[in-house]
């Protein structure tokens, strides 16, 4: 099978960067379209983008030329991933979409529109059908597709088993996020070094909407939200990546820590039964020790590096009936972010949809 | 007045360091015998102590002679600070006190005996009542008064005023505490560099339990216990002094954020009242920028540096009905330990119980 | 004595905020204008500065409003102290001399220039001569003295003891640098977490070039450059504040690290003799530990914290014939900055330049 | 061919674990007996080692019975790896020398022995000459060969080109070391946080003084030092793994960066010629950024990752007469320890020597 060209909008930054690194040797994808802003277009990639991450460049991206975030620049290709910041998704995702463009898009600027799926495969696969009612509603041969913030998703990813064997009444979440969730230069050196910073922008609203979409029912290209209850509080400390959660939860009925676990570790879902290239064999680990999960090691968990989340201090909790606290941590950048959407792409070709 | 002479036990550690500190230049106490473990003993403080603190070690200390944790180092005082650990202080504290002592304890050995006082002195003053039946019941002429555990303090000093004029159901807190609070070689660099460890021994049981005892009702010579319900997750993350909590309230009456704000800002208790010279003009003080507290300036905040905590995104929660969420920031070595010890023996001073 | 009305060029600023902190209760001077950008011309500086330093914003300069940086906005002092970049110094500076007012600047833009004073005032008091031929040269009635860059500055305090005892043919330096040293925004914290830069723009060139002028000989209005041979490397580590550099040293006569110890200690110079108020009594604090000086307590070294620099390791060099190396850790943004500009202004006052 | 199987003493701490690592999939040698202390002796090396790297434990080792550090415990091996400490090493090695065993050390135990080889394959491979003396002289039928510290191993591989092509007279070398160097708990985090510690103990003494003997000409069974003359100042800084080094050299001939950067990309020496295993392509990158090498990424320089080193900033010197200087870094615990050693023992087995 020849492999189908896929363009990254935004290549250059840290999510970017990620795509790169999430497509690179991708048995199904290959990037061939690679745009950014004016000042680096027409620069090879070698030389526009500052490679911030391990292991180094690939060398088959190092002589693609970086061209503006426009239609034009990526006409060579039917699906583009779509890194951009929010405020230039909004005017460019819609282009491409018009213009016959799959967009599989970390951006949030489309995430909480009714007719855009907003995907984690392994929760609601069947939340793409949305696609077809935005085509039609829109005039759009191509279309937009869209992954949760980084923080929502760690987090869903942790609860759902629990969500379909037992549901969830309430949850109160508080986080630890990584430097690299902000960007590369969205923290400053001197603001976070000995310190924390008890706040991130817009990002506890995210955490407690996109869930209600996410774990919406999809019926008759329609969404109906979730009646689960997230209250979420968002710090920022002094990790490079990784994302760690202290959740608390209320579930509908008493269950044991030894089930909660249990039901985290042997949850699978579509992308698993599909064998999808990038899908985690275990999307949920759980460690037993006292002290875990830990972002350090957690940031490359499971055997697709990145893309599995780890929990563990699982334990009732003293306040809720039928209370389960734990921690969880993920990668933000790569199960959070570009490796998320990869995923959505996955799912679409297997699905037949690309 | 000339001062009283204090000793302090456990004197050349981090906690013993904080109290030599806090003791120094202190209008009321002097510090006059200091003890440590054998190795020290015999030694000069100056000699025996490698000072960690800013600013540097008092003048007045250094040349006092530290000895051996026992009766007979402290026969010269009648008042002693103990930065004894538990396993030790379980042993030497009754003896102390059976000699005549009173222990101003940061120990958890004896916090939760019926009959020892565990004290925040802006929240049960009255509790010190239980130092009579601890005398009469143990047969000693001194007694221990103990402070609670630093998490524990920061926590309950922000919820004082709350339990006081609207009242708490249930209580949920995630902390991200420093790494000083585990003690000088606590926390290894290798464990927490680019990481957190979401795990800190007995800290969880002792966050949940310490504030029912604090906030309990004393009544002839007992203390019940009250009924809120608390639920903490511990992690420790790579700051170095101050700790910060996250916090989830279900309160008793809808309470805007603006009246949650006020009650913090405008609390006052006996401390302030009765002039105590370490006690913080305002034990909260309430920031209303977006992103505060934060520890790398909580950690001194107040006029009596380090003995207030800070509260800040005071807001609804979505989740509990009459629900409210904030963070607190405080210092876990100064208002969470020895200032604790400090200022619980300026009460009893100033209460004639010296 | 009334005090001294001073402005302050840059006040918002990392530099501008540590001379207001060094200028706060000042016996001699009294900030009273402060300007800044556009942005912030007009507001209070309590509004207008985000405050970054420990203690808290002094209370006396919270009402004073921000003004552009022209010279109508300190018509109303004679001395205004420079916290500017170097860019917009280039061009102000100067305007501000030609209307009459002292320039006391920490911007590297006229450092180098053959008729402006580069002082260290222990090192070099006699260049404030240079200051007579500046006006008459440019006409001016006022008048621009600098000082050196901070790594400049705390290298050269602890040669120059050196420099007059046994005089110094040649010097290695390699550098550790406080994120400081870079401004606010200067180091992402993406870059620096878990990691060193071994580059400081400009940063060799000054280390190397400065001391030359600052240790030449004045005589008839010039400066004769010293012949001693620097070579410097420099690296930014995560540290938030002091500079520590690496020292090798080749002297001209065989000395022990013992003397080299002994003539360390006891340096004093012209500020010590005058007393000047922000003079340290001991210009060079020298540790015997064998683990010392590191930066987390040098930077507050000395009766006015951080106005000394902390030397230890002193020993033999196996390379050099009379070689001596050590470490050497100071405060750059007070000593190596903000404090250093005050100094100068002090030497002046107190010579009856003012 | 099948595997050799190999011995790993002291499996359980930092170099024992990246032996492991580099052992695992190696393709002449097989992980097949691990020894530790008393209290990991009898448990599965799966249970007794707290795994501290990245990637996880390798699957083949955990089934493995750690044993206690004796010649009874690795008597199915003829081979082993010691990763000791060098109280422990001087013990044991000679015992297991003594047995018929090949100890290939990172132990500084025997380093300096006049018979014993000191050992960089790409610089000194002639001196594994010296194990026949060392056998003959002891009477031994195996025998001891060592690698040097990291800090050594680091800048003698940047220095030895030019050392060959020009000559080196003098060398003074300050070094920012990782935390791993000094085992998992050796360095606090309270120590090290917003720090750094200008000291480190015996590693400068190493530094200078290794080199003499790896340098050296090996004739008729002795090696004639070198005469090169070394300074070295070392400090640690909040580094994870890699060593960063700033070097100031004096060439015998006048050589330009340009020349310097070239003898040092060009740089292949026995272990590539032989194409060991783990000998990275490169032993040296060059890199041309103005801002590095930086540890983060060095730590997984070369296509063996952290086999190789980096260097960076090459530039002329001012002060030495043919004077050079730059920055290098690499990984210290793969290249210079565990990875050491390991390339050692498949020197020899490339020189039919095991």
């Amino acid at each position: 099978m020849s492999k189908i060209p896929v363009g990254i909008l935004g290549a250059t930054g840290m999510v970017g960067q990620r795509f790169i690194q999430s497509l690179s040797d991708h048995p199904w994808f290959e990037p061939k379209a690679l745009t950014a802003s004016e000042e680096s277009a027409g620069k090879m990639y070698g030389e526009a983008a500052k490679w911030h991450l391990y292991p180094s460049m690939p060398d088959d991206v190092k002589d693609i030329e970086v061209r503006t975030t426009d239609v034009e620049s990526v006409e060579n290709v039917d699906i583009v991933f779509s890194a951009l910041p929010s405020s230039i998704a909004e005017d460019v995702e819609p282009k491409m979409a018009e213009a016959g463009k799959i967009v599989a898009s970390n951006a949030s600027s489309y995430r909480m529109e009714d007719d855009v799926p907003l995907m984690i495969p392994e929760i609601n696969p069947e939340h793409l059908n949305l696609l077809r009612h935005q085509r039609n509603e829109r005039g759009w041969d191509g279309g937009i597709i869209t992954n949760p913030n980084c923080t929502t998703i760690i987090l869903l990813l942790a609860l759902k088993p629990l969500v379909d064997e037992v549901g969830i009444e309430r949850v109160f979440v508080s986080t630890m996020q990584a430097l690299s969730g902000a960007g590369y230069g969205g923290v400053k050196s001197m603001e976070i070094q000995d310190n924390l910073i008890p706040y991130i922008s817009k990002e506890e609203w995210k955490t407690e909407n996109e869930p209600l979409k996410i774990l919406g029912k999809y019926e008759d290209g329609e969404v109906t939200k979730s009646q689960i209850a997230i209250s979420a509080s968002c710090s920022r400390i002094a990790v490079l990546d990784g994302h760690t959660e202290s959740v608390f939860l209320e579930l509908e009925e008493d269950t044991s820590p030894t089930e909660v676990k249990r039901m985290m570790s042997e949850f699978k879902a579509v992308p698993q039964e599909l064998e999808l290239p990038t899908a985690p064999d275990q999307p949920i680990i759980v460690r037993e020790e006292p002290d875990r999960p830990q972002p350090r090691d957690a940031r490359h968990a499971g055997d697709v590096p990145g893309m599995s989340v780890v929990v563990g201090r699982v334990r009732e909790d003293p306040v809720f009936e039928n209370g389960i606290r734990f921690f969880v941590s993920g990668n933000n950048a790569i199960r959070g972010a570009a490796g998320a959407s990869v995923l959505n792409a996955e799912l679409m070709k297997a699905k037949d949809m690309l």
